[in-house]
């Protein structure tokens, strides 16, 4: 039986946009497992799979339930030893930890901000009060006022993105020559702005375009089916 | 036969000081071999090995010369793979890139401003020469003007480790629960301020110091040996 993948979207089902969600999408592709999407808008989610969660990605694997991006793609690698490594060894389950801080801290507190208010406008009417309420309550302001700035801060941002530029100078992926898990956490992050906004953080000549490109057409092009935000 | 390992000193051969040679012998004791340190001042280097290496680390072992700390932890792992390994895998080999280019971009370019003149201080006459020379010249400036500046970018410079703050907050070790050579990446960077200045980049309070200090006790204590700078 197919794997399900509960994963949020908006106001379109078809567009899944979530970071996280995306994190395991491409894993799950990775080990050609089979998965069914399904999708969750954020005010939907505590009533999935009976109140299994507070947060997706959540999967259903026959009868277990895992949810937590990183400790869902810990579950694949140990589950289903035979297929495609996430991983690559006990130092790569070690150091995508490391990878999945630097972007969390790096990328999505960048882009998070940066993007907000392209987020909400992807969302149904419920889940718009839900985000507004619950990110006014973040931030300390209205979610109008989160990106402001954003042009001001795009030279630092790039700038502190050199870590991850200067890796793919020597390799095509951070995984090596071939992508891993830690490919796709940050591919999640850069796919989650591309699917709910039409900014573009990246400079045309940075190389992480290169290898974002690359991503994309992984896995039969699973991360391109879903059309760039107009 | 003993490795040699040559390594930058300064006017006391008792004091290694580059973090990239610290990335070695950590390297060298982890796999359990025997080594024999070959100090070596900046001025020195060209007459190494009748000209073998522009920088250090260099390693012999046998009739094999290795330089450039990353391809001698390969080597090392590829020649004894029967030793503890330092990088946990294919996965573990390409993300301690990743770490690699992290420390390097955020640790090394502050500290290695912040303590410029203290690496100064501790060279010998005709090294001390050489250093302001080519310092100068990378920098632009004279040389004491380095690291003005440093109390007033301290906290961007701690802020910027909040990923490796993170990271450990889930596991002892960038490597998971024991190390692998990306600790020794970053611990050869914190060890190289360690020795040649006084000045602390890390709170008191700074959970990084507790993962430090047990790199430090690592190996018999290897990192231990060389007293901190008084």
């Amino acid at each position: 039986m197919a794997i399900l993948l509960y994963e949020l979207v908006g106001a379109d089902a078809a567009r899944p946009f979530s970071p996280h969600c995306w994190k395991i999408s491409m894993a799950l592709a990775h080990k050609g497992l089979e998965y069914k999407s399904m999708p969750a808008p954020f005010t939907a989610i505590p009533r999935v799979e009976e109140g299994a969660t507070k947060t997706v990605p959540l999967i259903r694997d026959g009868d277990r339930l895992v949810s937590d991006s990183f400790d869902i793609a810990l579950y694949l690698e140990e589950t289903y030893p035979d297929r495609p490594t996430l991983f690559g060894g006990d130092g790569g389950k070690a150091m995508a930890r490391f990878v999945e801080r630097w972007t969390q801290l790096t990328i999505h507190t960048y882009l998070g901000a940066a993007v907000l208010m392209d987020i909400h406008d992807c969302l149904d009417a419920e889940d718009k009060a839900h985000f507004r309420r619950t990110r006014e309550q973040r931030f300390g302001k209205p979610i109008e006022e989160v990106p402001v700035g954003r042009e001001e801060k795009l030279v630092a941002f790039r700038a502190s993105l050199e870590p991850l530029r200067s890796t793919l100078s020597v390799q095509p992926f951070i995984g090596g020559q071939s992508p891993l898990f830690c490919d796709y956490i940050v591919f999640g992050a850069f796919q989650w702005a591309r699917i709910v906004s039409s900014y573009q953080p990246l400079a045309e000549d940075d190389p992480i375009r290169d290898w974002f490109e690359r991503c994309l057409h992984l896995h039969d092009g699973l991360g391109a089916k879903v059309p760039a935000a107009a």
